[in-house]
């Protein structure tokens, strides 16, 4: 006889976590950081719409439409190219709990904080991670990428397009190209670089990338946009056993995003409105545009930073656009002089990460914050703020 | 030398995947299925806020306010009690990837389609799954439980508190305690159940639980939330070597969320502004209304679906209040019938799964939705719908 629950007793509710409180009031920032950045009205607004069903007809349409617009954002035919629910750093993820097995030589280019990530992610699939190493500020040279891959034969390489706590640029050209030679997978981080940078997947020989919502595109954080290639789904089907990670399954998915339509989770529907809402004005703008957008406005910032005496953190040649450091001058304390910023001004920037933690400031124009009244807007808080800037 | 990337061309883009496409526009649903619910305005209206950064002063603040309304709605004291950055399902596997270790026994306890889930999930980890077995419709009694952790003295128990295929509840009296007896760790899915039917996490002695917020709680689908009990955390403390799963590592997320704010990854800022205003409705209300609600419609619905003739699939004594399962009488292509509520009214309901598929329909009345009026509507529907039904 299976045993009932007696009926709710109202005494029977604890209220010690029972917080009463106002109804949300958050403040308005500026975000200058290195992201999430602001979200364009339109895309708040489609988030506030009312959500339908994650199997309504009119949600797989549109879940079509992100998987096109992404493409689009990517430059590139992959099939499998969905939003992850979930944010960037699970799309990451995707990428190597599907392709990585236990014992496969992974080679991981660090020249920043998120390096060391990938790292750490890889290890924990059983990949034989093995490390080339820069500099914070410095890139890879196609030489050094090659010179790794002869003498490691990875199965796996994985690199940074857009180095968001360095604010490096990795030149790519050739890379694809070598790794080919190599028989190595080509994964590549496009987290501050996918729609604010140029960016060619498929011209490339990108076999997988990453990225997220709240960057470049204009969007709230919630979503990790991901796209896996031919070769990568090669690797995907010689796999031998489950991947060991049920949520981020990409044949799991692939089967909901797909024509199968086959239930797996429930999408987060209102941040799909959001980020096809993002896509739609990306699109709209279109890429070309956006970029030189995006390279217009750090031009002007860093002639800006450099005006008020101040040092760029990243030679020109590397520097990457939507992401900018530059050095803390001495006798100002980084980390006060941003959260004044934010709570006097409402404007944020960030501090540095990892081996530039404390030496610099993460300034980003990212979206429609990159947008030349922002940049001026700092310029002036700058001066007026920082002692001996005039 | 690094080789620099030759400047964008405008003629390089490629155009194939730039679709045009107006702005956003999905219809009204009321969602009377498995989940999602419609959300509640004032939520909808939180997610529209522009959002601050994810380490903002004001941010962390609400991310505390979120962990605590958690734990009133699961009346629990338990420190690790956040939402993941992600759907439910995802916070499910939180609790598996964290405490699981290779060749741990976990005992599966499947009365409907989410329990084979969890075998799934489990096996992922390298569990040595054991299943136990109640057609679809059924409980597990104390005596059943009890067995099974006498015969295979297993690590974990996984249970669903409310199995939303079947629209079973699942009574609790003493299976807490019997897992104690035992050295197993209760794992509880309250997925359906958070916020909608009596659960005192604590004084049953559940170990680990994990929601969602589009359920009873009347957000929008986007993050998963879990909480892990202090036996749970000690396994945590004793694993030999780094969880196998990077995005949800619980030990790096509570670094996160805790009072180090160690960065890890960006949370989705306006899906917690949404939670909040979720979490503070609820408590406004109340949970002991909320309960008596969610109660009082099912009841309501109950007795409309058999003033119809309808069957219910589910005896009175385990029958979930949040999800019923009622039987699609003979003759009627239960599928083709959802289709057109939901295209000719704009009311989801949702069809069977796994081995109720093709044979009940699931009707929901989760969070703001369990109105007396949304009752009426679905059953003056389905009396004007319904051949036969008068």
């Amino acid at each position: 006889m299976t045993q009932t629950l007696p009926p709710p007793a109202t005494s029977a509710v604890d209220q010690a976590h029972r917080l009463s409180l106002d109804p949300l009031a958050m403040p308005e920032r500026l975000l200058l950081g290195p992201g999430p950045s602001n979200a364009h009205p339109d895309v708040l607004a489609a988030m506030a719409r009312p959500p339908v069903g994650h199997l309504d007809h009119t949600f797989l349409r549109l879940m079509g439409e992100v998987q096109e617009l992404l493409r689009y954002a990517w430059q590139t035919d992959n099939r499998l190219t969905i939003p992850v629910s979930a944010t960037g750093s699970a799309a990451w993820e995707t990428c190597i709990a599907n392709t990585v097995e236990r014992g496969d030589t992974f080679l991981v280019a660090i020249n920043g904080y998120f390096g060391h990530r990938m790292a750490d992610m890889a290890s924990r699939y059983g990949a034989n991670v093995v490390i080339i190493k820069k500099p914070m500020g410095q890139a890879f040279s196609l030489e050094e990428l090659e010179a790794a891959l002869v003498e490691h034969q990875p199965r796996l390489l994985g690199l940074i397009h857009a180095e968001t706590s360095a604010g490096v640029l990795q030149p790519m050209e050739g890379v694809g190209e070598a790794c080919r030679r190599h028989g190595t997978l080509l994964l590549l981080d496009t987290v501050t670089s996918l729609g604010g940078v140029p960016l060619f997947l498929d011209r490339w020989g990108v076999d997988m990338s990453y990225s997220c919502s709240q960057k470049c595109l204009s969007c709230p954080p919630g979503l990790g946009p991901v796209t896996i290639g031919p070769r990568a789904e090669e690797r995907l089907k010689s796999r031998t056993g489950k991947v060991p990670n049920w949520y981020l399954d990409i044949t799991l998915l692939s089967q909901y995003w797909g024509s199968d339509r086959v239930y797996h989770h429930t999408a987060p529907v209102n941040m799909n409105y959001g980020l096809r809402e993002a896509l739609r004005l990306l699109a709209e703008e279109g890429l070309d545009a956006a970029w030189q957008r995006h390279r217009r406005n750090a031009e002007l910032l860093w002639e800006g930073l450099q005006s008020l005496g101040l040092k760029l953190a990243v030679d020109e040649r590397l520097r990457l656009p939507t992401l900018t450091t530059v050095y803390i001058p001495e006798g100002v304390d980084g980390k006060a002089f941003a959260r004044s910023l934010l709570d006097e001004e409402g404007v944020e920037i960030g501090c540095g990460l990892g081996d530039f933690a404390g030496k610099v400031w993460r300034i980003g124009l990212m979206g429609q914050n990159s947008a030349a009244e922002n940049v001026e807007r700092l310029i002036d808080l700058l001066r007026q703020r920082l002692p001996g800037a005039a």
